[in-house]
């Protein structure tokens, strides 16, 4: 278990950064654009770009850039961050059995 | 996707609140009882304490209160507690496979 923990608390920091699971769940249906996530989620384009270059530096998000006119930017998830997949399905089901839409709203209150 | 990503922020948000893991860790080996946990746990019996309370809120951990003298207190995973086992699972194979010592030493600088 000591040996386990530091990486346990570095995923769970990674994942529980706001955003970053539903970028992950937007992600993990295919490679994207820039454009397309941004009308995917509900963030700030800026946001967006933060988070994209997190995951990006923690080696989970790939970005290909195609030298086209215009430039056409490509972002998809690696090896690493498509092994997140189980660990996503998961903590979804859990979430789905185990937490009511009222414990939600009084979350957001 | 719309439908899930409140829970399943609910969910990660819990997960990631500081020791979480590491206390529900310690209970999938079975009934504790307070001082067990804090000999077991690298964290004052405040923060045990504090986290304990939160955990019954949610209705992950039970207590119970046997009066015998001194009272027993013991600790353990409700059905909802126990059910997350499968999410701690795949979270701490994921870290295992993918989260260097290096990585964590960056971290924890």
């Amino acid at each position: 278990m000591e040996k386990l923990c530091p990486r346990f608390e570095k995923a769970m920091g990674l994942l529980s950064t706001r955003w970053v699971g539903l970028i992950l769940f937007d992600l993990l249906k295919g490679t994207k654009r820039f454009s397309e996530m941004e009308a995917d989620l509900p963030i700030s384009g800026r946001l967006l770009s933060d988070r994209l270059k997190l995951l990006e530096k923690e080696g989970i998000v790939e970005r290909n850039i195609y030298s086209e006119f215009p430039v056409r930017i490509e972002y998809s998830l690696s090896d690493k961050g498509r092994s997140l997949e189980p660990v996503i399905k998961e903590i979804q089901c859990w979430a789905e059995d185990n937490i009511s839409e009222e414990e939600v709203k009084e979350q957001s209150v």
